[in-house]
């Protein structure tokens, strides 16, 4: 097996390890998003040292620039980007169903038009399995039916069923080897349909299993649900990966339901914007009130951010519109969740992950309303 | 003196040594652009890795935003932007000419708006050494008047005799200490307003001397004769630096003339637009004939980014937007230039700087045409 449980909080809250041939991920672990092979603005080096071990790729950006079969000729996704860890690549299929042109969905795949340059493009499970192989990730994902928030039960069922069907399809052109293929539960926030699509999947025996389409307008409350109900209906001994989700608020109600794996944008994007997480909650770094500040941005971080520059510096930087600031920002940021799940994973082995999650979600208890 | 003489090779070109609190440069030196107070996309440590040693920050920028007091109470601009190493300021007289909408020359200063918020502004002599001042760098610059390119010879024998003077007020009111302060040079493309300002502004004693309005349109030729007019005129025990210039061409042309200081935003800028300079020549990485290759940029460079990642990568990051891409692009660039500086300066060591010029001019024969 590659993955191994080795611990369980009394909260619910696993501590894990997924050996692959590029290297150990301990779990419960964040994956920073490098939709284009990189993560924006970082070299793999500096995503690292942010405490990251396992990166994402998504196969929709990179089937349609530069494309799969020349990554494969410069030898696989790790050699071209320089991120020689664990790579997840995704199926293509949340970003066909978000930010694909005329899209139409037949049983046999999805048709649609590149956001790029317009062209035409038919993806099936056969097509997205085909595409990561030669990308060459070590875990892929089966390609899924993303529908939108909110929708109706029916339609919800529906893309259920095809998402399962489509998963068998996958597993059954899957070659193995060293790349892990997990299955992805959806059933929007209906308990019924996500336990029909957990106990569905469970039977197809998947190296993991992800939980997809929430983290798209629902309220926590309903992710929650989602989450009680579906993640007890999966093999205890497989990983569990939530897809695109979240803040750190997020994570730390997530991790005592069982989830291993996360990946989200929202570090990389909002170090784009000026939004910073930090150890006493959100700040923005554009605000007028930092422009003499000589203090670091979170004074109990250690990333080169906050060990080299001011605030007064890294708000001046983003303000003049300079590449360095948004740099300095995401490596922050990303620093920040990286920490955030070490800290997670210490928490599980000492058996105190509930007193953890109430001291962090105490200290940024304002973080919502100051950014 | 701060500066040492270290040796002239048989061709002119001049081996220096300046000695600032803040540690040695060695000449001949190119100084990449820190407008704002960053080389854009890079962090001190990067610059310093690419075999820089001293950077030039723009007045003009820097007191409009973020102000030179705000950077005076956050402890000079070697503190706010973390480069430790030596600082050239410039004295904003360029910015002012060239970017400023509005400005109106006195006799006293210039009269001109800000083109971040259109705001009124005068800078005189006087204030443009207090705010250097305020600022803290190592050698600052006075104000001078810097007309287009053609001018008649009125006009410039107008601008460079109110520059001389510009240059009295401002020694008047240097206060020393560690900052060092050199002249300028103007007088167009006319050998004789040349000649007149190195023999004024020599008399005035500063502790190094810059030439000034030059790259600005005229031919390779025109500024050729400006510099064999100019700097023999120049007392030869001091430090002369050529304002803005150049190609890597220009730069080895210059330096057998007496230069030892040198700035341009060329390395940086290019490495923006994709322009990537190499031992064989110019290359622009958008080309499609990079698409698959998987080669270095340049296989003779020793940078980070030659030895991580491929054409084809570089390419893709560029075309994709990707700002991972002008940040790999600007460091090789920058290398190229730290380093050609390095091969100048040990060729003059060994008196062997005519048939090293010959040689790289050799190689980069091409470079014009492939870029």
């Amino acid at each position: 097996m590659a993955f191994a449980l080795l611990a369980v909080d009394p909260s619910g809250a696993r501590r894990g390890r997924l050996r692959t041939s590029r290297g150990t991920v301990e779990t419960p672990t964040f994956m920073p998003c490098a939709s284009a092979g990189a993560v924006k603005g970082l070299s793999p080096h500096e995503v690292r040292g942010a405490g990251i071990e396992m990166i994402l790729c998504n196969t929709y950006h990179l089937y349609l620039r530069p494309g799969h079969d020349a990554i494969r000729a410069l030898g696989g996704l790790h050699a071209f980007t320089g991120w020689h860890g664990p790579i997840l690549t995704d199926s293509g299929g949340f970003q066909v169903f978000s930010m694909a042109p005329l899209r139409t969905v037949t049983e046999d795949a999805v048709l649609f038009r590149s956001h790029v340059d317009g062209s035409r493009h038919v993806l099936s499970p056969e097509k997205a399995i085909a595409i990561q192989q030669a990308l060459g990730a070590d875990i892929i994902m089966p390609l899924d039916e993303c529908p939108p928030y909110p929708i109706a039960f029916e339609e919800a069922r529906d893309a259920l069923e095809r998402t399962v069907r489509w998963a068998e399809r996958s597993r059954d052109v899957h070659k193995g080897g060293d790349q892990l293929l997990f299955g992805i539960v959806q059933g929007g926030v209906f308990p019924d349909l996500r336990a029909r699509g957990a106990r569905a999947l469970s039977r197809l025996e998947f190296s993991g299993y992800a939980v997809g389409g929430l983290s798209v307008g629902e309220s926590k409350g309903e992710m929650e649900a989602v989450l009680r109900t579906t993640l007890p209906l999966l093999p205890a001994d497989r990983p569990r990966y939530l897809m695109g989700v979240g803040t750190p608020d997020d994570l730390l109600r997530a991790i005592p339901l069982g989830v291993d794996f996360f990946d989200c944008v929202m570090p990389t994007r909002h170090g784009r914007t000026g939004t910073l997480f930090t150890s006493r909650g959100r700040l923005n770094i554009k605000g007028a009130r930092y422009a003499h500040d000589p203090a670091p941005l979170d004074p109990a971080c250690t990333c080169d951010t906050c060990r080299e520059y001011s605030r007064a510096y890294l708000r001046h930087l983003f303000v003049s519109g300079e590449i360095l600031g948004l740099r300095l920002n995401t490596l922050h940021n990303l620093h920040y969740y990286g920490h955030l799940m070490q800290a997670a994973r210490r928490a599980i082995e000492e058996g105190r992950y509930a007193a953890f999650q109430a001291e962090v979600q105490g200290r940024l208890a304002g973080e919502d309303s100051s950014a």
